[in-house]
């Protein structure tokens, strides 16, 4: 056992390098250099779309055969639509201006010193996800832009149409004369090889977890590498008593049930006691949807048909047509509600007060606050941060939506003419 | 053994929760209280100098019983001079703008919603360093300023300073009505204590070593906490065939001379073959300032009295007046000895040659990298940040001297009127 995992270690440790020397190849590219090899990345997606979906339809099928949840079987789902979605996503990352040489800060010092700070590629990013194809066409994209090598853990569930993919990207990469290794697939490694790039230092310069809370617990615990954390979602809706009822209504609803399976969904609706007829129309547009309410004993008297809360039900991330329901006092137990259960993901307040939005915004320490809007905003292409390489979710380097600036470090650079320390 | 290091992990939890709770009283307070604070806080270190002088004889005493290292006992040396140090690096700290509140980024979105990204606190920092008294002041200070909480390990060689320094800036918070447990130290819970805040998950929100090579090794191979990689510092200052003789001496003497025990300070100097005038008065001035140098065979021609440099050589941080000398062909063998050695810190060319210094920059992977300066001036005084919390040598959040902003994060503040996505 040792052995093995001594020799997939050996292996993780001749991908990294072949993809930190493939990364200086990009490091010295242009930008019309990479936006080329964006522009033939969409191309080739565009033309071998067939190829992608039978790939897909194997994976369906076999997820189908294994029963894995109707979420990940969502997420795992490519169509025609999802493609185009990703050919433009590849063509707008080539439109967004190009991060790299930023000057962020410059200043002259007393002493003629001429100092610069500059944005610089991470090097080699790694990132492990799950049943999400797409993803990968993401990450590779916003890694290219960004001058930045990577190495893809897709999971078993998307082998095949990650596998297939992948290998049409790196001959896109090929055809523009770019090394292919600045794409570089793991899948074939299984589960040993997503340990070993998680524990190998030295390796990739970040890894990045994307998909369910199991994924990423696991990922942030065993890894000895720097990793940013993303997407564990379980966010709230807090319907204040001055609540507009038509943008309360809408914002839950569409917080809820606009996609449920992913990480800006909402998981539970706080109300306050005093919006109970708003707080009924929310509940009871929910629950012809289909909504499952998990209600809390004053939820329970405002609608039938629900189901009694748990104590973990609070801090359950349903990814599903479930809401847990909690009726509040006032903006202080709703504040003490998010601050116990948050992930610190996204929080919604939906008030016409004034001061319940600033102080709301000021105390709730997550990612993402918003008034009057839905949680599904919070997304890197909604930003206009083009796509999205996941949600951050910790507090350090990024912090929300992570787009092109996020996958860059920074360089400082003096240019003197002699100058010493006294 | 696990009992004792349970409970020890019990009162790092209590103490972290407890800095967690004065961090929110900070996060309300104005700017103008946080520089109150903070000029209170220089009052209390200035009137209150013959305790810590007396505190620091004592750790001093100590020191030389145990026989530490000289690097080490001048870093736990505080004079008068090095206090008015402190005293004024507090004031500067209370001159400098407030990062809290800053708008990072911010537009409105096509739907109408107004985006805007803005600087939070971080929350709770822990520091973890060793035998520097003046570190305890600049991240408490550094701490206040930025909105966060800081809780200290200052290591047994400077305890009773610490202690002391410690005692004294509680008791000036508590003096301007903020909470005493925004600066905690946890000295007296000794190496065990250390370890709880490296791996209680959920504690501080980021950890920083601040140290020797050792310290910081341990801290991020053991941490569980988000850490931020600091100071471990084998630079170069590669003297080019076209450097000016005169800036070439000055440079390299002051950076190998200027403060030999500090991670600015550089280890190894690399020569261009056809520089060698040049380098015959280097590495003569060094000598005469008495540095041993550490040489290559060809090196060894140029000079006397140098001892043969081992390959182990290239990777030490002789943190004191030694040097490591190597005769390079061409750039390219500079660069890729670099590439081999460094650690990132600082890299420095002299030359007069632009297209040098624009591959120089362009190549060298390192926080910092310099033309024709002293690697001395890796600092955030010298940069204008303020006093600064360490050096980090890592890409994520922070690379190179960290000030205000560093110990920041952003939050997204999304302010709509009843928008949902379709």
């Amino acid at each position: 056992m040792t052995a093995q995992l001594d020799s997939v270690t050996q292996q993780i440790a001749a991908i990294t390098q072949a993809g930190r020397k493939a990364q200086k190849a990009l490091a010295g590219a242009s930008r019309a250099e990479k936006d080329a090899a964006l522009h033939a990345m969409a191309a080739a997606i565009d033309t071998n779309r067939d190829k992608i979906l039978a790939a897909n339809a194997t994976d369906l099928e076999r997820g189908k055969a294994d029963n894995i949840a109707a979420a990940l079987l969502d997420r795992l789902a490519l169509t025609d639509d999802r493609i185009d979605g990703l050919v433009s996503a590849l063509g707008e990352l080539a439109a967004l201006p190009d991060p790299i040489g930023n000057m962020v800060r410059g200043n002259n010092l007393p002493n003629g010193i001429r100092l610069q700070q500059v944005r610089v590629p991470l090097g080699v990013v790694g990132a492990i996800y799950e049943a999400r194809p797409n993803v990968t066409v993401d990450i590779a994209g916003i890694g290219i832009k960004s001058g930045n090598a990577v190495i893809l853990r897709g999971g078993s569930a998307a082998e095949t149409t990650n596998g297939v993919t992948i290998s049409i990207l790196r001959g896109a990469l090929q055809d523009q004369g770019l090394p292919a290794d600045l794409i570089q697939g793991i899948d074939e490694l299984g589960r040993e090889g997503a340990n070993a790039l998680m524990t190998y230092r030295g390796g990739v310069d970040v890894l990045i977890p994307r998909g369910g809370p199991g994924l990423i617990r696991a990922v942030v615990e065993n890894a000895a590498v720097p990793v940013i954390e993303t997407g564990a979602g379980v966010g709230h809706v807090f319907v204040d008593a001055s609540a507009d009822p038509k943008k309360a209504v809408d914002i839950v609803f569409n917080s809820k049930t606009h996609r449920p399976s992913v990480c800006n969904a909402a998981e539970t609706v706080l109300i306050h006691k005093d919006a109970q007829d708003t707080g009924v129309k929310v509940l009871t547009a929910l629950q012809e949807a289909g909504v499952v309410l998990h209600v809390d004993p004053t939820a329970a008297t405002w609608v039938a048909d629900a189901v009694a809360a748990t104590e973990e039900d609070w801090s359950t991330e349903w990814l599903d047509m479930v809401m847990s329901v909690k009726i509040v006092n006032d903006i202080d137990e709703a504040l003490e509600h998010v601050e116990t259960y948050t992930t610190g993901h996204t929080e919604v307040i939906v008030t016409e007060n004034v001061s319940n939005a600033d102080r709301y915004t000021a105390e709730v320490d997550a990612a993402v606050v918003m008034i009057n809007a839905s949680s599904r905003f919070t997304d890197g292409g909604q930003f206009g941060l083009g796509a999205e390489i996941g949600i951050s979710t910790q507090k350090l380097h990024a912090r929300g939506p992570m787009g092109l600036e996020e996958l860059t470090s920074t360089k400082w650079i003096l240019r003197g003419d002699g100058q010493i320390r006294h």
